[in-house]
């Protein structure tokens, strides 16, 4: 298999990446927000959206404690009461159990096992254990696009992703994933009962999708003329992939 | 840095790779065990050595309900013990949580996080979610090897792997990892008291050591001529990684 498009066949095929990642992650390739923009036809709203219409965020991260960060001009007001809702000491942070229970008010509960891999891909470049204003603001609405894709996607109304709907939910988002590659991901994140398969819930589908998209995007960096093949230095793959083994106390 | 030497020179330093895993494990290149024996001036005894010697195991595994795995002969008594304690209902196997209580008789309470890592490691390949006699006995043996190099290396007998002690002791068994990927584990692995290093525990140090040679052993397969790099298709990239990254529920 010559390229990354599978039974696709376009070599360009994984090239827009959206939902995209955060500008504080310290990966450049991750930065591309309006190239990805232009592939939704139109972008989805981050929920909940109980008032249309957005109004200036308070100027809440001034009154942090560091203030390295502040909501973004726009942010909706139930973003930022989500937020203010867990930092109860107003530090202007929060760590990951704070924001396992901060998303629970718009999304749902997050596993923690999620939740790490979320903290690590948009943590604060001055606090990598915690996140701050602009970083919760960015995963907030990147989850909201996740969570559109995963309504699409979902063609079945199951609240389950199984493996075809995966593979047409990465590759919605430019990621033609080999099926040996998708069935490895469903065999890790196939929410099972016993034996049976029930496909990706949506705490899974998020998890599975950001460690498809940190992966590629990390690989498309090695391989920048999209031949579907990169030529890695031991420490430069080693340096890649042990940030994404999440580990647990 | 052109070859996995990092500060070392030999271009062949990462060679053997003990301790060596399981022969049950589907990667052919995790089965050189004769030659990693040769590496160790002695071999380390698995604890805990209450009786120096082994007999010949009960037939244990006969009797259970499957029969594709029985303890080698010569499985140290206490080992089978550990088995059979948590084994309640003599199925012949045993899931994560009676592995984590199984391995506290003999060596400590891993973490969930290392648990998980070594049953993928160490898997049946008759039932990837739990593990059997043959596979029980592999990893004690392999868990004694990895405290005789942790003890080995703590030299300054804290308890603790600091970053230097890290290097050595991946050195010693083959591994010379390059100091910003030592940095990374270290970052990922170090059991900190708030923002103060301790070092990596055991527990922590049995993780990291597991990850680097699964990782490396992987990453050699591409490179059998050890060059220090690799050509990767995007479908094998992701096929060696995704495995490693354990997901919580």
């Amino acid at each position: 298999m010559s390229n990354y498009s599978g039974s696709y066949s376009s070599s360009q095929s994984y090239a827009p990446s959206a939902p995209s990642l955060p500008e504080t992650h310290n990966n450049s390739s991750y930065n591309n927000s309006s190239s990805a923009q232009s592939y939704y036809a139109q972008p989805p709203p981050p929920p909940p959206p109980s008032q249309q219409q957005p109004y200036p965020a308070p100027s809440y991260g001034q009154f942090s404690a560091y203030g390295h960060s502040a909501f973004p001009p726009g942010t909706h007001p139930d973003v930022i009461r989500s937020f203010e809702m867990v930092d109860r000491d107003r530090s202007g942070f929060i760590d990951e159990n704070e924001l396992q229970q901060a998303l629970s008010s718009g999304y749902q509960r997050f596993s923690l096992s999620t939740i790490r891999l979320l903290m690590f891909l948009f943590r604060n470049p001055h606090d990598s254990l915690r996140i701050g204003p602009k970083e919760f603001a960015d995963l907030w609405s990147c989850l909201g696009q996740w969570r559109a894709i995963f309504e699409r996607y979902d063609r079945d109304r199951s609240g389950k992703i199984d493996l075809m709907e995966l593979r047409d939910a990465l590759y919605s988002i430019g990621y033609a994933v080999p099926p040996s590659v998708l069935q490895l991901l469903m065999d890790k994140y196939d929410n099972r009962s016993g034996s049976r398969k029930l496909g990706l819930s949506f705490d899974s589908f998020v998890e599975c999708g950001m460690v498809v998209k940190g992966l590629t995007e990390k690989f498309k960096e090695k391989d920048p003329r999209y031949t579907g093949s990169a030529t890695l230095t031991y420490e430069s793959f080693m340096s890649i992939v042990i940030p994404f083994i999440v580990s647990y106390d």
